[in-house]
């Protein structure tokens, strides 16, 4: 294809903060319809087809069989399973001209289940696999970061159904593995899988992937000493106290003004590690009151906090309908109809400031063991920290990160097919519901991610695997007829042979030709000019800047596919064996 | 892959009158989830994917660019190009979360020329033609048909700009030759282009891509006399009256209880041709009522009408409003706010039949030579019928047929661009409206309309070019180690030869094996059984019935490849040139 020809626009100006979005706006990759909504250009529409190949040969080889479900469906299969009440907003809901109530695909586990129901009737039809490559829309509040966070995106979400947990596991083995291959072949072999909570999808066991980089969204927890890797969500908090003080007397005291924890420690020449603080969140269903004691310097896990109360929460708006001293707030002589909650952190610890549930009071001395019930009930709702201690291998290495999540695999279990009463006759006779596991990719997502890591300040550096074009030719000075000449003929013989070419040939500047190519990102970069004709060779070189070579012009179309095929060997020897 | 991982169930029982509907049932193609909403299981989604393949290479090859416009678009874009008003209730309105309204994407001029917009300001960027394959959602009223009218389904749809109305129609004619070239690929030849009306597109010359067969909701107007085509909305009607009687005086006639035409006629013993019949519609803007004179043999053509009036219409409902006396509503003595309008078909009619505005009695004799004013305007609201006198040729053999529309393209002209304000410099300076094209290809629509002119009883027979598998391997009595082992050698031996294989190696009787083939309609089919092996072959043979012989196991994939290519072959041999 011709530069001339790719409908889009180019320019040098910084267009936004993120990288990915900056250069991808830039390079004429997208262009914003509405907000969090974009239209494709080619150079982006050709990298998704290369990414979409990679997941259905990925996904055929895991015996899955593409499918294809709706993006606009019936409200009742979203009521079969209940999530048509429990989830938010982000499901568009709207009424057809019949006025039947109707959805916009965010997932599909319903459609799964309908679809194989009453055609999975029997324990010998299992296990399976099906999957698509579909649009959804997810009506996001905080669309951000280009294609990274979107309303509208096309996803690759399979569902596998089977008759025992065991066969889901060893299925889910496979999966994962296919996910690794995945990116690895995608050009990105660094995404690690973390151990997720499974959210709004039901089910136990879950693993999110993960693209480690500075504009990530999720915290990823590490653990450099033993491998341990879980999001912030799913990540055990283990807070170690310094115990050896001896309890002091509960102790109250004037901290006047001071309300943050962060004030009454300053104020009181206290470490926040020595002190209690209380959160205070609502359930969004009745606004009712449910009030955290952790330690002064750990933040509230609010995905913890949710699985714990089994419903949705908010931080609290304002707390006067609670009965509580704002800023006051302690676990000593509290009363209060709100429900009460500890966290692990403190339950050990001794000598801590806290509120005394009268203004301009704290307490100093509190020391849990001492000053609470025994049969209190101390939970891990707290996040993990830089440095904590590992929940599998116990050094203080704990590392957190940041990482955009590419991808996520859930162990279902029965959830859907419960709900939606879809069974088989096992070899007993009995019906029973399948278990389900789910695997999803949103390709926009992956592309804006790959960019995000493969990229330098001039414009995207696409792994060959995922390129729009694997080649450019840049004709310089296509007013010579020589280099005109030489620049068709290559780029001729390189289509001819099957190669995809982005070729050059506009009368532009070196300037403009060059800064161009930078961010249509093509790994190789072949250079006709009036210099590399006076030398007798083209110029061939890596976007990657990993080479820059003469090469004849009779052996271009050779050397060019040696190069390529170096270029792809790097990337698949970092590709797993399948299971 | 293997018959029993495939999902969906087949049976035998009838399913449903149209009997692409019946077979794709039967054959486990798709499941319905709502109103003209469709799962597609693997096999649909296997010719869907080759289908799509056809429609890329025949895109790119006329110069297309893959995009990708979103489903869900602001209504922004459709309020500038007019259509947010202009279109009823098969455009799905509504609100996001931010109480923003939204459209769901039943075609996407407006999304193609946001794209397009700001980066094709000069007339060097001309012409360039971008296409989508994605889903579309139209809230039809009347979905049927399976896959043939549903209300989501998935579209190719391209959209050209060009500076010159004569770049448009050179480049028309390469799409319209593309579009040849693709049914033709898919295994249809027979599809025939007719002009068509533009509807609700703009733009004057449009043509459909029809694919003749007696389930079709269109007619077609053909003359096999020139070759004229047309569908009925876009055929002229060209009537001739008996204009060789004397006109007789116009004499009031009672008719009693006589109402319809037919009444009326039967009763005067008069020919329906003799008579002249009132029509009335109603604007839908505004209920405000339209009545039209034509002969009393024919039909309103309501695209006519409605591109006349400039107005969607329907039949009045009731028409106490109005005035008139229904039944006996005449053209003479005729006091009414109705617009009023007269169709060619009575110009030079004498001596006719028609209403006399008063309850009871119709006139005879009535000349509208004699008895309209002299500068009345009859115009060609009627359509035409078999035996009609020919537009092109004026035979009177025109042919009246039952079509399915498989595709459309358009010459839009710059009925977007204007209203969008999209313009290029062009070479003098001046800013000017590009001049677009569109080109749609239903996807779902194509494979049910192949099935409904490709089956036998039994079920489809897949074009080789789109079949979801080529071969099928069908192992009769799997329980004989002979039999298991030489149709596993063969499937692997076929698979690894890059063949596309369904394998039938389940444990079921000769009849439910042959059934389920001839649902799955591949192409080949080869026959391993204890019989078979007894003569020291396989049975190799086609779908359509078109041979059926012996093969030697030892040369089974040369000899399947052999008869790949012939079918290929007889395909791509009525496959004309791309232009």
């Amino acid at each position: 294809m011709k530069v001339s020809q790719v409908l889009g626009e180019r320019f040098k100006e910084r267009a936004f903060e993120i990288e990915s979005q900056n250069l991808m706006t830039r390079g004429g990759y997208m262009k914003l319809v509405g907000n969090g909504i974009y239209s494709l250009f080619t150079p982006t529409k050709r990298i998704q087809n290369k990414i979409e190949q990679i997941l259905r040969e990925e996904m055929d080889a895991i015996d899955g069989q593409e499918v294809l479900f709706p993006v606009v469906m019936p409200a009742t299969i979203w009521q079969q399973s209940g999530r048509w009440d429990s989830i938010g907003k982000e499901l568009l809901r709207f009424k057809d001209r019949s006025g039947a109530d109707m959805v916009l695909g965010m997932t599909h586990e319903e459609a799964a289940v309908h679809m194989a129901m009453n055609v999975a009737g029997t324990y010998q039809k299992y296990p399976f696999m099906i999957y698509q490559i579909q649009t959804k829309f997810r009506d996001e509040p905080r669309a951000r970061g280009g294609l990274i966070r979107v309303r509208e995106f096309t996803m690759k979400d399979a569902y596998s159904f089977h008759t025992t947990q065991a066969d889901l596991e060893a299925y889910y083995q496979r999966a994962y593995r296919a996910y690794e291959r995945i990116y690895a072949r995608a050009g990105v072999p660094e995404v690690v899988a973390v151990k997720s909570d499974s959210g709004m999808m039901g089910g136990k066991v879950s693993h999110e992937f993960m693209l480690l980089c500075d504009i990530g969204e999720d915290s990823i927890v590490t653990c450099p000493a033993c491998g341990y890797r879980a999001n912030m969500e799913a990540a055990e908090c283990i807070v170690e106290n310094d115990a050896s003080d001896a309890p002091e007397p509960l102790r109250e005291v004037f901290t006047g003004d001071a309300k943050t924890i962060e004030e009454v420690c300053a104020l009181l020449k206290s470490d926040a590690k020595k002190s209690c603080k209380a959160v205070v969140y609502q359930r969004n269903a009745d606004d009712s009151y449910v009030l955290i004691f952790t330690r002064g310097d750990l933040e509230i896990n609010e995905t913890k906090l949710t699985n714990t109360l089994k419903a949705e929460i908010h931080p609290a708006v304002e707390i006067d309908a609670a009965n509580l001293a704002a800023g006051n707030i302690g676990p000593v002589h509290l009363e209060t109809s709100a429900t009460v909650l500890y966290d692990r952190s403190i339950q050990d610890a001794v000598n801590l400031v806290c509120g005394a549930n009268r203004a301009e009071y704290h307490y100093t001395g509190f020391t849990p063991a001492r000053d609470l019930p025994a049969d209190t009930e101390y939970l891990d709702l707290s996040k993990t920290q830089d440095g904590f201690a590992c929940p599998s291998c116990h050094k203080h290495s704990l590392k957190i990160s940041r990482g955009i999540e590419v991808g996520n695999i859930f162990q279902l279990g029965k959830r859907y097919t419960e709900a939606m009463g879809m069974t088989f006759d096992d070899p007993n006779g009995n019906r029973v519901n399948p278990i389900m596991g789910c695997y999803g990719i949103g390709v926009g997502r992956l592309i804006a991610s790959v960019c995000e890591v493969r990229h330098d300040e001039y414009g995207p550096i696409w792994p060959i695997t995922i390129a729009p074009w694997q080649v450019e030719v840049c004709a310089l000075r296509v007013d010579n007829p020589d280099v005109r000449a030489a620049a068709d003929r290559l780029y001729k013989e390189l289509t001819d042979a099957g190669v995809e070419v982005l070729y050059d040939d506009r009368a532009v500047s070196a300037g403009v030709l060059f800064s161009d190519a930078d961010l249509f990102g093509c790994p190789l970069r072949v250079i006709v000019s009036p210099k590399t004709l006076a030398r007798g060779c083209y110029e061939l070189s890596a976007r990657d800047k990993s080479f820059r070579e003469d090469i004849d012009p009779a052996a271009a179309v050779p050397e060019i596919f040696r190069k390529m095929a170096e270029l792809t060997a790097a990337i698949n020897e970092k590709v797993p064996e399948r299971l």
